[in-house]
């Protein structure tokens, strides 16, 4: 362990994929572009978990689990879909294998299936061919609905969290009576997902809708938060996707409206993945490993023994038991590493680059002096305490290290955002990193073109911002308001 | 709604087809043999995960994330385990689907993958690849490690929850260094699946070991659970196995002891399933519908208002939603049914079919006497109680009706177990459906035998009970033991 992590500023890239694997939160596996969630890695997806599923059933939605395997005539039932998605995934066109001669195994050619299986790449097409045995009438509406579970696409250039083949994720995928309503759902959830990034995962994001060229296949309108990492690449951290009436009428999904009109039903989908761990590491941390929000942190206190004598560590522990229970009768997560295979900085280095937002040492001066000394993994300052009321004093510093996570995370990126008139200062600021507010003509053409020269996309098109005449950056033509450009994960 | 369930008598298999769909549990998909957990039937699911990764933590085990897919070659490694789970897989031969002619699309014949992909159907050969990295000396054991995932064997002749091509499970899979301490692991799971299938599924299980024949494709040692459904049918409803050391050879997993020697690693694996659910349907519940234990209810106690006039409706509506509060400040759940749409009695048939424990009526009546009227689930008996301490009263009822649910499946199992010594009274006894304790010679052939003649086969090996000797019920060879015979699941 120890600081062995390649340097933000030498490396970025090299950085995260060394802190991955450091922070033993992920590896790759021996299938290419599938990745192996390790324990640690695990914990922080089930924290995230927990806190969007109990925000997803306050707001009325409820679980169900559907298909892994898509017919794949689906995807050629909805026209835009079928060109976003039915493109790059999984196919399974046998369901046997036998044994050959040589003791190993290979496909059995009888056992071919008439329609070939796509592994889901997302589950529209599946879920809205189920919609239409469970919509009748308008009574059975809105359908709000929530699933768990693994996706596949199949990617050519991977890296762990943030592109997998295999990765894991939630889709929503709602029915509403009204255009009105499902507009609304679709808006719920983007505010529930922007709580989520800024309050939970510390994480600043700007909320708005993508562009044409950028919208999910098949939807009308993407909502979507970006958030600003540290190497001022922008990061699509959640989208909710506003469906239309796309696919009740690809499905043939209809109701009887209170008016007896047959009427196609209103659609929202929307998800956020294991890709969402990815964001939270590139936000926050620095060259000494991760940096997590106590929030969303397996471990929120590490307690470490500092003795020579084994008569001096029994002394310890007694103080560290009568920590951890006060701390857990708080809700506090903690860990007593009391183990004698490695010394003291070795195991501040090891929580460090684990992110433990808190690392209390004590030893037998400490003992003596009623104190003890707390580490701050966010600020990595040092401060000695009286152990009276210690409990109070930890449950404050995790909010206040939570609350200055989210303010340094913003301070960056307001420092990395920019409005730009010119192209020459549009191409320079792009290039150097960060958000670049700027005027489009609002064509896809011109879109193109400064992707083509710049790598930038536009991220979002705010939709609570005012209006503000101005000229195209790119083309000089008129443009109405300005919108967020980035290079972008 | 309404009663409209085939009844036990008549067709115990229609019965359970058809509840699972009426109860709103789960329906067959477009994809055949994989099915559709609907909202209620996953909401079981949820209470049972909660309760065993609870248990799993408490037990010093974490979760973690696997691939979905395993190379072809993988499955070839073990030699038991290719014979066992090689044969009815998907198999993934391609990773693009392109645009034809028509409109529709087509599986991309230049993307063919160099070496087939098979969807897990279990994940031993992926894991332990995995382990080989992670397992150096006897400082990295034990490895305590579960996922939650899906998994896919292709079934040709399927039935919702019981047999379905794609099913949900956890698989544990740790990693030892003795053999001592890979069995007692094994037996503690066991233990914690006969722990979770009496004391929150109301299930009464023997616990033993499965015959040669039975057990695991690559274990020396099954554990099992079996439990007897009311056609007098057994059903296994989780098994851990014993792996010795054999997915560390195949894998090559080898530590360095503490007097520094090169030592292959001891194995266990673990599961349970969505076949649960199938187990929980056909364990409790009757011809007006499902029967839960309260402890896996998604909704234990529903409150249903009785009125003709809107003022009456108001102020059953204020003492519904007191109640409804106080039941809830003792973590009980709890639906008010106000739906304007549906008359009192089509309520209560539909909350009967879905299982609900607990159901009160309350009347403009009531409100005069201060009562409500109570009705269990389980004995379909009505009461009417004083309004005082009412949350008190529910949460000694439900767990009365939790108590009375294990009883009731306990009277049937023994009514339905039989000591037989001769081989005509062992095919009648067999015939009516029961749980058979006899001799057996320990043959693999005898027990062909048996099997062909009657559908039985040996549900388990008692590892705790007594010896005795006698006669094999079918050769009249000597036997040490008695064990379990039955027709299953």
């Amino acid at each position: 362990m120890a600081k062995e992590l390649t340097s933000r500023s030498e490396n970025y890239s090299q950085w995260y994929n060394d802190l991955v694997v450091k922070a033993d939160l992920a590896e790759n596996s021996a299938v290419r572009g599938s990745m192996v969630i390790k324990p640690y890695g695990y914990a922080i997806w089930e924290k995230m978990q927990r806190i969007l599923d109990d925000k997803f059933k306050e707001t009325g939605h409820e679980n169900a689990y559907f298909p892994l395997f898509i017919p794949k005539s689906f995807f050629s039932k909805e026209a835009d879909h079928v060109e976003g998605f039915a493109k790059e995934c999984a196919v399974v066109t046998h369901y046997r294998l036998k044994n050959d001669e040589k003791g190993g195994v290979v496909v059995d050619p009888e056992a071919k299936l008439e329609e070939e299986l796509i592994v889901r790449p997302t589950s529209e097409t599946i879920i809205w061919d189920t919609y239409r045995k469970w919509v009748q009438s308008y009574r059975d509406l809105p359908l709000l609905i929530n699933q768990w579970a693994n996706v596949v696409r199949w990617e050519m250039r991977t890296r762990l969290f943030l592109r997998t083949s295999e990765f894991l994720w939630q889709e929503g995928h709602t029915a509403h009576a009204s255009r009105k309503e499902a507009v609304e759902e679709a808006e719920t959830i983007l505010k529930l997902y922007a709580d989520f990034a800024e309050n939970y995962m510390g994480m600043p994001v700007l909320q708005g809708v993508k562009s044409a060229s950028e919208r999910f296949a098949g939807a009308i309108e993407t909502y979507c938060i970006e958030a600003m990492m540290q190497d001022g690449k922008a990061l699509q951290a959640g989208t909710s996707h506003f469906l239309g009436q796309n696919f009740a009428k690809a499905f043939d999904v209809k109701y009887l409206t209170k008016e007896n009109k047959l009427e196609y039903v209103w659609a929202t989908s929307w998800g956020v993945s294991t890709r969402l761990i990815g964001a939270l590491i590139m936000a926050h941390s620095d060259d000494n490993g991760l940096v997590l929000p106590p929030k969303l942190a397996p471990i929120q206190v590490v307690i470490v023994p500092i003795y020579r004598k084994d008569e001096q560590l029994e002394a310890i522990t007694e103080k560290a038991d009568e920590i951890t229970k006060a701390l857990r009768a708080k809700g506090i997560s903690v860990k007593y590493d009391k183990r004698d295979t490695h010394k003291p900085g070795f195991k501040f280095a090891e929580w460090e680059m684990k992110g433990v937002p808190v690392r209390l040492a004590i030893g037998p001066r400490d003992l003596e002096n009623g104190t003890v000394e707390v580490a701050r993994r966010d600020t990595l300052e040092k401060d000695t305490l009286r152990m009276e009321n210690l409990d109070e004093k930890i449950e404050n510093l995790l909010e206040k290290i939570q609350d200055n996570i989210f303010q340094k995370a913003l301070s960056f990126r307001e420092s990395h955002t920019y409005k730009v008139d010119s192209w020459d200062e549009f191409k320079e600021k792009i290039e150097a990193g960060g958000f670049v507010w700027a005027h489009w003509d609002g064509t896809a053409k011109t879109e193109q073109k400064i992707k083509e020269e710049t790598k930038a996309t536009i991220r979002l098109i705010p939709t609570d911002g005012e209006k503000e005449s101005g000229k195209c950056v790119y083309s000089g033509n008129p443009s109405e308001r300005r919108v967020a450009f980035a290079k972008s994960y």
